[in-house]
């Protein structure tokens, strides 16, 4: 049974801070593993990777091949139903158009001092993108993550991941020939993520890596920060609903179980002032549930991490979500719009009673690799900034460096360095 | 004595690389000792930080006083000269008009699916500024690191910092005050970190924490990314200095002696065309050496990461300054655009024979928080970025969902995600 909480109860505040500070995300000791890894690729490269490959996909890599080939890659696309391949490729342009709004403007220009000053963006050289295999390899997620590069203006982008005695979704593949990646190594786990950082024989290193993975990917990524730029440290996924009574109990039921159906570790969380909704809403749950093929892990989380509370009305639910800082939040009511102007934290916001969170995973263009685990507080999801520098600028002349140069010396003396206050005085007429 | 190359000699591209791959951070192995520190302020909070206080910075925290009183801070500013108010004053006005445009557009628009898409940037709630004790205390930093999160709308800011025996700089005191600080704790190291980051019984959470440290406070700050939003890893300073045979020896010795004398791990390079004018510039750096008060480090850093690189022209230089990616570049030529426009990787660029870099650490406006150790090869300098975060929002209405709707139902069915797919798929008419 999911948590039920009403915000009238005497014990409210106590619990929904427990809900806010649960921690959903595994405390798996990877840490000094990884370090090991990350060492041991740093120092033998190509040696190490193949020999990882061995030990823990069960594969060899001269054999398989390192990289999927282009030919694999077009036979793969070939291979996509005409609904399929449509489908991605509507996404993959609806993506592009949303992203390319985000591309930074420079700027250049002269004060009235005479200084000029400005700041020139431009794209890194290499992006790495990490796919995961298995049940959680989405064709949609390889699109979130190397769209925003390739409209960033990355001109090389390579992908790694793990190929499980050899084998491949052919769906991914296919999604990675529509998004125009040109390196596929059959590598994984955090051996993959160090190639990229570091390079090997085979594998350039990158500058920034992205993508989501396990405990070890993830370890690996939080590791090497610093070291190379990554997307973000990521969490179990979440939604919060917000809705009144004038929803249909099925819809909300459905959009809470798109959520739980992700992870064992997923939330998902109802808003409601209406209590007959909330019954209404938890009905439709239970009587999903055991028809979905997710059903084991949706259950699972469903009970573990859901919950549904209640609130006196909606706009004083809106601070309460803020706690929560929620990954996806959607606001099914007349007008959202009252309420969004509500709320401080949400990594991405769905209006309305017919914006479900699911055609934001796939189709509509704004990003679905957001901030999870409260950290929208603070992080934004990924974006074309995220593979893009900042430059800044700065030209003197004479009038200029007399104009503003003596309180750099002034201050330069004060902080006593005397080099620095050297180098402007120097000029000064 | 620095380094002395040739581009046209034989073991040029050997000598080159270890330069570029030359480690100058310090390997030092604080990571398991701020782990614990971190556990265990998160566990026992104020009590936990009066002890390390004592321990650390040998003072007592109840006897002292937790906290800078309001009253102190007014006083340091009036014991400021009036040419030191001046240019502190002059600083943090050009730092805030430089940074006001960086102030993202919110965007918010309807295309022609009828899907109405956008995204609205909003403030951190709250920042944590990391300010050092002694040598390293700058008030132009703090500047630096408070008026980006000022202009990002940032309501309350924290500054903690170490006063050992209980002592403050007062001209940091100042700066904090003409930055208006609202508040500033007597701690530091890696437990003042954690007080930002988890928050104490005294010290409320912060979502981001900026400001420069030493390794124990760089890696609270990496172990914490994730729990909270950092500004980067920082790394030790550098310039690099393109420069022809027609500038003063003497202004190009200043400017490099101005990276130097930060610290012994501290990183000059010249590149220049001309041989005579790099050996003059050597001969006015070995005269100016001694003179300095910082002498001791600035000699340290010359000659062990020091270099001085000849080329055929200064257009051929310009590959090799994008490998080393540098914090700063001065570009001192008559016409310093054209070799702008070759730069790929730089955190920030000085134009021109008349734009020190020391100009622009103090009172020009961009930041001079930059990325260091060839980090500008994907990241950036700081920045009103830093401190807020992008929430993206959808609409979609029945024409909409209808357009666009399907797609998304095939591709979740794709992906085995059913309640996905049945989330929209309700919605269609």
């Amino acid at each position: 049974m999911p948590l039920r909480l009403d915000s009238r109860d005497a014990g409210f505040a106590a619990a929904f801070s427990a809900l806010v500070d649960a921690r959903r995300e595994a405390d798996e000791d990877v840490s000094r593993d990884v370090t090991a890894i990350l060492k041991r690729v740093r120092a033998e490269g190509d040696a190490a990777l193949a020999d990882y490959t061995q030990r823990f996909d069960r594969h060899d890599l001269e054999a398989s091949g390192w990289s999927v080939t282009a030919a694999e890659r077009r036979a793969a696309l070939d291979g996509l139903s005409t609904e399929l391949r449509d489908a991605l490729e509507l996404a993959a342009a609806r993506i592009a158009a949303y992203h390319e709004k985000q591309r930074p403007q420079d700027s250049d220009g002269t004060d009235s001092a005479g200084v000029r000053l400005g700041a020139r963006w431009s794209a890194v050289d290499a992006a790495g993108l990490y796919v995961p295999g298995g049940r959680a390899a989405y064709p949609s997620s390889l699109l979130m993550n190397v769209i925003p590069a390739r409209v960033a203006g990355v001109e090389r982008i390579a992908m790694v991941t793990p190929t499980p005695g050899g084998e491949m979704n052919p769906l991914v593949l296919a999604a990675a020939e529509i998004a125009g990646i040109g390196e596929v190594w059959r590598v994984g786990g955090a051996q993959a993520v160090a190639a990229l950082a570091y390079g090997t024989e085979k594998i350039r290193p990158v500058d920034v890596i992205v993508g989501p993975g396990n405990a070890w990917v993830a370890e690996a990524k939080r590791q090497l920060y610093g070291v190379v730029g990554i997307d973000m440290v990521a969490g179990p996924s979440e939604i919060v609903v917000v809705a009144d009574g004038r929803n249909d109990p099925d819809w909300t039921a459905a959009d809470l179980l798109s959520q739980s159906e992700h992870d064992p570790t997923s939330q998902s969380i109802l808003f409601t002032d209406d209590a007959a909704f909330a019954d209404a809403v938890a009905t439709a749950v239970e009587r999903k549930l055991p028809k979905l093929t997710t059903r084991e892990t949706a259950t699972t989380s469903w009970n573990a991490n859901g919950a549904i509370i209640l609130v006196e009305d909606l706009v004083s639910a809106m601070p309460f979500v803020d706690r929560l800082a929620p990954e996806h939040l959607e606001l099914a009511v007349d007008d959202p719009d009252a309420l969004f102007a509500l709320v401080r934290h949400a990594g991405s916001v769905f209006l309305g009673r017919m914006t479900p969170e699911a055609v934001g995973d796939y189709v509509a263009g704004p990003n679905h690799v957001l901030p999870t685990g409260r950290r929208a507080r603070f992080s934004s999801g990924l974006s074309v900034l995220d593979f893009m520098k900042r430059t800044s600028f700065l030209a003197l002349d004479q009038r200029a460096i007399d104009a503003i140069g003596p309180a750099a010396v002034a201050l330069a003396k004060a902080e006593g360095l005397p080099a620095h206050a050297a180098s402007v005085a120097l000029r000064l007429k």
